[in-house]
């Protein structure tokens, strides 16, 4: 470790804000979080006091403002994103900015633009591509294991679906949900997609349907090199947080299972038992944030690309707005149809 | 085994033919096959004296015209099976004929109308069906294990494409490859689909797309309640035939998986290594060829309706053909624009 | 099928004789089963009509004496085996026997000596040495594939323990039950075993341990070259017939696991659910007593020495007398206790 | 956490003792590290710096004499434990010792008693109770899940053999490998052993023999309710940390499999493939490690029975102690010949 420490501000403290401030203080000595806003500052000093953070400001702008931070963990809501990463860049931070970056694509692009004009780094919270199994999977895929990729198939369902409320000012599920996939999807075929269809339902709460929203879908993707993917999301299973993935192509396939929370079996007069899996995100990616943080706090000290770049934050919210705009319309539909400049 | 005896006819000798030969005569002892006839009267004698049948006509009407027979199983080329249906009715047999009925969908009502005026029992070779764990996928879902189906996902490999001079006539993917996902899709949802999205790549052979084919395809379906369907098809895998299906509802899911040639595994330094899948369909469906036909005897001797009906086998068509518009215009296409008169 | 047909008479038509009679006469088409003999003639009688056998007389000796018939498979109860095998060997015919030939040593010493001097082939009936899995061990261990063997694990548990009429005849769990495994160490590990050592409960019935027998057992082996195995058994399993193989070695583990009725797996609140096991072994090892024979006729055409021979039958008896004398003395019994001219 | 924090000093700081270091100081935030020690100083300065721990002296009577210092976990060389264990005792400190306490059962005696009399809490670092798979096992066997137990099975292999230097001094395998097996069948069989058979073999390292051990192990054991059970031992296996668990009981059976380091599976010509298994204790029982000192706070917070105790810190030595005898008398040992008054 004779790397220096990096000094971190984490702005927000919500869920995901105490997840990254939990592993930076406990697991990643690398790092040294120094400060963490909330705009509810009790939050901020809650998060604080439990992981021994110094600072707990009620304004970001002081964790900006702060000369002995090297970078900020973005964790407020969507909306403030491009406005802090704009600020960040310009005080010379390195930002770690949660998915999505904006919902609106002309503000992803002037946050990049600012990125770009004070070269810090931005990496994006696609934590999904930490993950062990998925990253053998898109290793595997890039060491030519299976030879020509031909099939993607990506299965991503949630436990349960997020408040009503939310799902209002979500963006919709393609682009709230699936945008996760959205980046899975290029992740592992290392290929860009020119096309969407979605076709959508909604069979688990009719009050998701009232919001205008489905929580049931099925996106095709046709990628460029003519391989075809399909993700199927829901916003509801019984039986736990369900992320799986398959690529298949000419000389094989290669598949990710879920992971177990135990590897118990019990074999009974009804047949052969195992546990449930793991409930939710916090629990599945657990290790995946731990990771992505990791690989953020390394790319800082040794001045590299980030592995998730504000590009791959940007390209699955056009691929998103493709998949609300094929639902709605009931037709494929073009990523160019969406963001005509996209240099893909 | 009170039930008497059922007298059968084989009209075909091909490969499937000699299947059926093989297991009317060696493992259905409720059949006795007195005929069997092929165009190539040496393949009919071939296959007559390798499972002792007394006769082995050239012309298949020999076989309709027996006075012993009872029955007559279809398995000559797809363009003659219209008018041996309708001959065969019309002199009073008990049909069992090969998917596809016909590629053309007025003749295919042509033929079932002759069934239906004759009053004899057509069940047709979906033998799928009569897999023991596609099976129980199906009385799962009939019995609510998982309460309201969602999402259905069926993956369909090959392990290698057919010869060029037979996708030629084949009647492209959708109507020869595929038509078996459509008949599981229908079966295992126990619904019926509105409207479906192919779409498909020229990925393995250059050939396939020569003779106007696809070689890979991935199509969605709309069931009537919305739930939501997609297959995968290959026409090539290099690890074995790949057939596996799944059905995520309201209370859970059931994933029918590959079944394996054998359960042994090895370990070494590389990892925990199993057997490639069975080779193709004859391996993949030995015992559902058995148990189609036990069936079909069984309908004769109880005179019930038969598992497969003549619907049965003109619904995957129309769905055939409504994935081959859909590919080809780049739409979604509705079952009724194919048939508007398809009363589902 | 250049071969000529081999023509079978099958002595006794119990649970196994039914078995043997069926499968030869629908599934080995290179046999022919000519006669089928019964004390119960009654029970040979059934036997024929179900498999259009021509003759079944009540005195095996019709059998032996039928100039027709090639060979006999030997289904009769153990205290029979013997003296039929010195008579069908002075008869010329070839011999299958079913496990075990005898409970006495010196009297298998004379049927194994009456076969060697008539120079016809006999085959014993350890039918899991065709379980495909099995052989894949068997050959995976010949092949080098682990390297040196060190230990060997085999499970072996039926579903419900046999009649205790039956139990007071068998010999006890280790000649009866374990005798199967005994065999199964020997073809796996292709090493001689020179010591066990066993013990035994009574855990399941009462019953057993009054007929002076034991119903869970767990025998170690030491092998001449070092290697270890060890066995469990017990006659009651709740979750079907349960036959496993581990052998790990210098290089690697080869594992068999238990074959399932289907691959249907649900998921559900509780967990992931799979079917129990296969009831017994006529379900587990249907395969294998068909190619068990299809082994056996293979030798008699092509005049070769049998995949499972007369010493082969020999050696298990002699490990369950040291199993049984080493429960009852509680000590390990090497083999050559027992058979002091055991050449091994 | 509204619970005292407990202050902990670490004595020794090898391997196991940087494990605890690690978790203590980085994941366990219920707990403080004042002070670790180790007789080669440089060691427990690298240790402090590392975690940020305040003290390390050389002298661990140091760590004793710390008045701050609530409790403190033993991680030296095994024959240094007692006399800790008795000076930590009387100093009133509670204790968290590393297996075995000795390898003299007078001296595990004496230092039991010096516990009992002070009062203070004694915790022995067997960590597998701690691992959720087997903890889970534990949990049904307890709920009467499979009903009374019949059948353990344990498999134990390590991935490579110690260094010869410390085989010498270890005890031997079945006092230094062994004991976590007997104290996991213990655990899990909830039920005390009377007598246990061994069988060793030298099939890995000559040198291994020479220095008067075994590699190779099978150890049969006899429960006091007639219970059987069968650990297997090697020191080396090629594929990974291979640790796994049966019960066998009247109504069912709890499998613990191994985990796998991802879920990633490719499939290709030659098959299905998945990764090695983990590599050694340090990967398997990461969480375990974690899980037991979390415990062991709790037991001092609330005052409570730790769930790993002296005696249970002790038999295992009797057990292993009763193999070793076995192994080199070659007969059956029962446990009350090693320890007359071991009361069970």
């Amino acid at each position: 470790m004779t790397q220096p420490k990096i000094n971190i501000g984490i702005i927000g403290t919500g869920r995901i804000g105490r997840i990254h401030a939990e592993n930076l203080s406990l697991r990643l000595p690398q790092a040294e979080v120094l400060s963490v806003a909330d705009v509810i500052q009790e939050a901020a000093r809650r998060c604080a006091a439990d992981f021994r953070i110094p600072k707990s400001p009620k304004d970001y702008r002081q964790v900006l403002e702060d000369p002995e931070i090297d970078a900020v963990i973005i964790c407020s809501s969507t909306d403030t994103h491009v406005q802090i990463i704009e600020q960040a860049a310009e005080a010379g931070k390195h930002i770690f900015c949660e998915k999505p970056i904006a919902l609106d694509l002309a503000a992803i692009d002037q946050a990049l633009a600012a990125v770009g004009r004070a070269g810090v780094i931005l990496q994006v919270g696609f934590q999904r591509r930490f993950d062990l199994s998925f990253r053998r999977a898109h290793e595997l895929v890039s060491q030519g294991a299976i030879g020509r990729p031909h099939i993607l198939r990506i299965t991503s369902r949630d436990p349960e679906p997020p408040p009503i409320d939310y799902i209002k000012v979500s963006g919709g599920i393609f682009l709230d949900m699936t945008i996760h996939d959205f980046d899975m999807a290029r992740y592992v075929m290392k290929e860009e997609v020119e096309e969407v269809y979605a076709i959508g339902s909604v069979l688990i709460d009719p009050q998701v349907g009232e919001a205008g929203d489905v929580d049931t879908a099925v996106i095709t993707l046709h990628f460029r090199n003519g391989a075809i993917g399909v993700i199927d999301n829901s916003r509801q299973t019984v039986y736990g947080y369900d992320q799986r993935l398959e690529v298949f192509g000419e000389k094989g396939m290669i598949v990710v299972h879920n992971p177990r929370p135990d590897t118990t079996v019990i074999s009974d007069k009804q047949g052969q038992h195992a546990s449930p899996l793991l409930h939710f995100f916090a629990e599945r990616y657990a290790d995946s944030y731990i990771a992505e943080l990791k690989a953020f706090i390394k790319c800082i000290q040794e001045g590299k690309e980030p592995p998730v770049t504000g590009l791959d934050g940007k390209i699955p919210v056009v691929m998103g707005y493709a998949a609300k705009r094929s639902y709605e319309e009931h037709r494929p539909v073009r990523l160019e149809e969406i963001d005509p400049n996209l240099a893909l």
